[in-house]
């Protein structure tokens, strides 16, 4: 009983703060993104695994479908365009395009967070069709699963000798 | 000012589903550890990075030290005890003996994480007497810095040619 009030009481995140974590997170992102040079972004890989160039693409279209799908409940992506990472040809070829598209995805996530409901983060759904579960958690997700591929990303760097952006640092 | 209503309705997380949060995390974490062979997990680096052991024993300390502290405010350790992971010679010799640390920290944060006041969340104070951050951005930090290495354990594995347990299986 004691522990029920506590949950009800205690304040841990608001809509806000989660946003300046996110968006914190996805400066580090992208600094580690554009610490690859050109070639290696796109062919290096370890043990069998996605060049960065893919993870990067994965967070992207995560980020951007996430944000408009929690703010608008529609998680078809809007004009039903193909998701770049699911494209065998998803036209993109270097790195200052990753860069213009991780941009874009900033600005999006401006622009669509404060228009997510109140009731939006304990409402149940299939995030992107397939994933069931609270809004809070489809966005907890999308910035695991970012900060996951991000440190692969770091032994990629360290491995073809370029030293990271420290992890705590977050802009 | 509509934000702003918004920020003090909306519920995100409550302590419980941030703490289920963070042992389904510990959880994967465990398994990456446990898939490691005994002598790679002590040994195996890639670009200069520390092995698996090293990363997991941070995960250990950070994750006992951090629930202790925020129930507690004492960020000391208790008994002041030197951390396993800053000990240059920690004792720490096998497998074993690591999952052993890692189920009693599974215990100590079911023991102590009731135990943090609601304002704790809230409260500004030292982390580990230097890392300044609310004692939510500290929990954040902590579970983050987990998702953080045990992506870099994920490559490792790859590259001994060992598939990790996927990154979505919490438990």
């Amino acid at each position: 009983m004691a522990n029920n009030i506590i949950e009800q009481t205690a304040t841990l995140l608001t809509p806000e703060s989660l946003k300046a974590h996110w968006q914190g997170h996805r400066g580090l992102s992208r600094r580690i993104l554009d610490a690859f040079p050109e070639k290696e972004l796109f062919e290096f890989s370890i043990g069998g695994m996605r060049p960065y160039a893919l993870l990067a693409l994965e967070m992207i279209d995560l980020a951007e479908g996430g944000v408009k799908g929690l703010a608008t409940g529609d998680w078809t992506m809007g004009d039903g365009a193909p998701r770049h990472y699911g494209q065998s040809d998803n036209g993109i070829k270097t790195k200052a395009e990753l860069l213009a598209l991780w941009d874009k995805v900033t600005a999006d996530i401006e622009r669509y967070y404060p228009e997510i409901a109140p009731e939006r983060w304990q409402q149940v759904e299939k995030a992107f069709g397939m994933y069931e579960n609270k809004g809070i958690g489809t966005l907890q997700y999308l910035i695991d699963n970012e900060i996951h591929h991000r440190g692969q990303g770091y032994v990629y760097l360290r491995a073809l000798g370029i030293e990271p952006a420290p992890f705590w640092d977050r802009q």
